[in-house]
């Protein structure tokens, strides 16, 4: 697995849009299919795509393409879909509960445990099943159930306190929705997810556009 | 105007975080801050940001740093955030529900007018005081209410579908949140915002650690 090392972001970055790509072709009952329409249907050249899964070894045949379900299985395999993974969310509010609820993420495995909030209004509180704890037991929690991934959800004014506390507790994999940076430090991994930035950025090439008028 | 134009999308990108941390430093009261200060703030070089600032002007003064309130002033009026923009959901379940009650969008100026489904039980719901209306009204809707953005909510099978029928009846701007690419077309501008490959993205560095071990 020492090659994996190596591998570049903007690769890593792609491989879940290939997944998907290949899981949506694998529901359509495609047997395979070629590197150029794969690389038509994902706006990426066909070139690109070899480069990208040479990475791991390749998968493609000369003349016959990918075949979709060795290959969706494989990039399955590559990106630890193969397995479940246990997570928490910090804050109830309506991110947070809508991120318990979405089953998306249920089915590709990133399974919700517990929600945690410090609100009394929210504490005791259901969402799909999982039920709304107060913070306060958030350490007590963290001891006893393997928790892979903590989503932080609570307002940005709070979030890198939270972040630390987490990873005070053993909390090693972060999935930020609060419009904070969180920036790992030590061996955590952060991945930030910002609505509002990429909400902006959509606004900024409107006003872009319409001040060119 | 004529400059905006050269401006590279990844210097695009970084203009919203300016924006949210310079308005941190804002409502910490703060009057100006050193580009070394700023630069560690956000993780980028000082230089990188001299740079990515060049591109409308530079805003800073030699040996007295930013000022905050006229820089946060002077970005936001580059991105566009000194007027309000109209949206509308299109899929009121879980994730469209969250994003017309995230208030961080409408303190941004992004407000929520309307929500469309398709789903009976869903039509006519009020979420925070916004009607839920029938997907069948979205057109007429679309012809009286001007609409900056629409944001495409829905399951992943009908975003294409739903992502065409904007296009036609005049949307400009989609916000994607369907777990499938949907690619501009013509003057159409799509930012599309994959949660489960974020998400996918955190297990793949799980998983390549726990492979290494």
């Amino acid at each position: 697995m020492r090659t994996k090392k190596t591998v570049p972001d903007a690769v890593t970055r792609r491989l879940p849009r290939y997944y998907r790509h290949l899981g949506d072709l694998l529901e359509a009952g495609r047997d395979r299919i070629s590197s150029k329409e794969l690389s038509e249907k994902m706006g990426v050249t066909a070139s690109q795509i070899r480069q990208d899964l040479n990475h791991f070894g390749g998968f493609g045949q000369q003349g016959y393409g990918y075949n979709v379900a060795h290959l969706h299985g494989e990039i399955g395999k590559i990106l630890g879909i193969t397995r479940d993974y246990s997570m928490i969310v910090v804050g109830a509010g309506n991110m947070g509960r809508a991120i318990a609820k979405h089953t998306n993420f249920e089915k590709a495995g990133f399974c919700v445990r517990a929600l945690f909030d410090i609100n009394p209004k929210r504490i005791g509180l259901s969402v799909r099943g999982i039920e709304v704890r107060d913070t306060a037991t958030l350490k007590d929690y963290l001891k006893t159930d393997k928790t892979d991934i903590a989503v932080i959800a609570t307002p940005a004014s709070v979030a890198g306190e939270v972040a630390d506390f987490l990873v005070k507790n053993g909390v090693k994999y972060i999935w930020n929705f609060a419009p904070a940076d969180i920036t790992a430090t030590g061996d955590v991994i952060v991945e930030n997810v910002h609505l509002t930035d990429s909400l902006i950025t959509l606004a900024y090439r409107l006003n872009e556009r319409e001040t060119d008028k």
